[in-house]
């Protein structure tokens, strides 16, 4: 953060090391950084509930007891998991949005900064927890639909299904990818509180 | 917190109410609390893994496809999910070892209780993210197991293994208690951080 700052700041008249920006200029830096993962977690949440939801496909496939041939449909709400994974991401989505606009205002405003960074840390705990489990979740079904479970019976879905398959691993990447940037954020609102509080 | 120490403090000469408490108390009633809560991460995350892994229940089924009663086992290593949640439960109860440990090491010496803060804060968001995911993933393969899938045939498990799938959902329940016990210590530190930020 302090870096790009460097260049900006006058050079030095004696051999002394450039002095560093002042802490107003750094808290700021801390929200752009802040806002700009916030862009990301958006896109990151959006993406996976749109690849999620448009995860349809029809195929032909052998129906049990009798094996015949009959055309059936997959779709991300034949299952509770995925339906919890929609809900989880696109409340993410909506927090990530509303979170952007704070934590721009912050930056025109720095004299609340220390506040925002409470409420967004303990906040983004909060959605960080909806989105880890939500992927566990979601997750854990896919697996069996990849894998099967040979021990309960439960068949294998991608075999027959393999474009609806791609999407869903798709989404879980990108919800692995807002998992992480809600991580990032934690951490980023810890670490500024910390650096004030050592100050 | 403040309110233990009340009883100790000198009573008040004249009508002004009694000094807060200095600062070094405080800290220590954090790292208090803080001790408290990990002896309960502690022991909700040894409760899950034991009550996990003691869930084997023998029974006689039909099997598919003749439905002729065969006597079949079920164990929580039948599921890659239940193993996850195994290893991610039993990686937390040991990580609650280590860290009221240190927590309590930071009591007797509080000289370095701030790095300890932010440290436990940015481990105990790791753990959180693996303890919630954990969760979802077991949680959503329990799901299926106490109500099938109609749109996939993924049969019940738990009409035929009810006191296994009462032990799976005692463990669901005390990792979720480590989950909320995990989310009160990251606020706890976040919290503590933000205090000293703000004296």
């Amino acid at each position: 953060m302090e870096s790009t700052d460097k260049p900006t700041t006058p050079p030095p008249k004696s051999d002394e090391a450039p002095p560093p920006p002042p802490p107003a200029i750094r808290r700021v830096n801390c929200f752009v950084v802040d806002v700009a993962l916030r862009v990301l977690l958006f896109a990151a949440t959006l993406v996976a509930v749109v690849v999620m939801v448009t995860s349809k496909e029809t195929e032909f496939v052998p129906v049990p007891p009798t094996g015949a041939m009959m055309r059936r449909t997959a779709k991300f709400n034949h299952s509770p998991a995925f339906i919890y994974f929609v809900t989880a991401l696109s409340v993410a989505c909506l927090y990530s949005i509303i979170t952007t606009l704070a934590s721009f205002s912050t930056i025109l405003k720095p004299a609340f900064s220390k506040k925002f960074l409470l409420h967004f840390a303990f906040w983004d705990v909060l959605i960080f927890g909806v989105v880890a489990s939500a992927l566990g979740t979601a997750g854990g079904v896919a697996y069996i639909g990849y894998k099967g479970n040979s021990h309960v019976g439960w068949t294998k879905v991608c075999p027959n299904y393999d474009k609806f398959c791609d999407y869903i691993i798709s989404s879980l990447a990108m919800s692995l990818l807002a998992s992480i940037v809600l991580v990032l954020l934690i951490f980023l609102s810890i670490f500024s509180l910390y650096k004030r509080a050592r100050d």
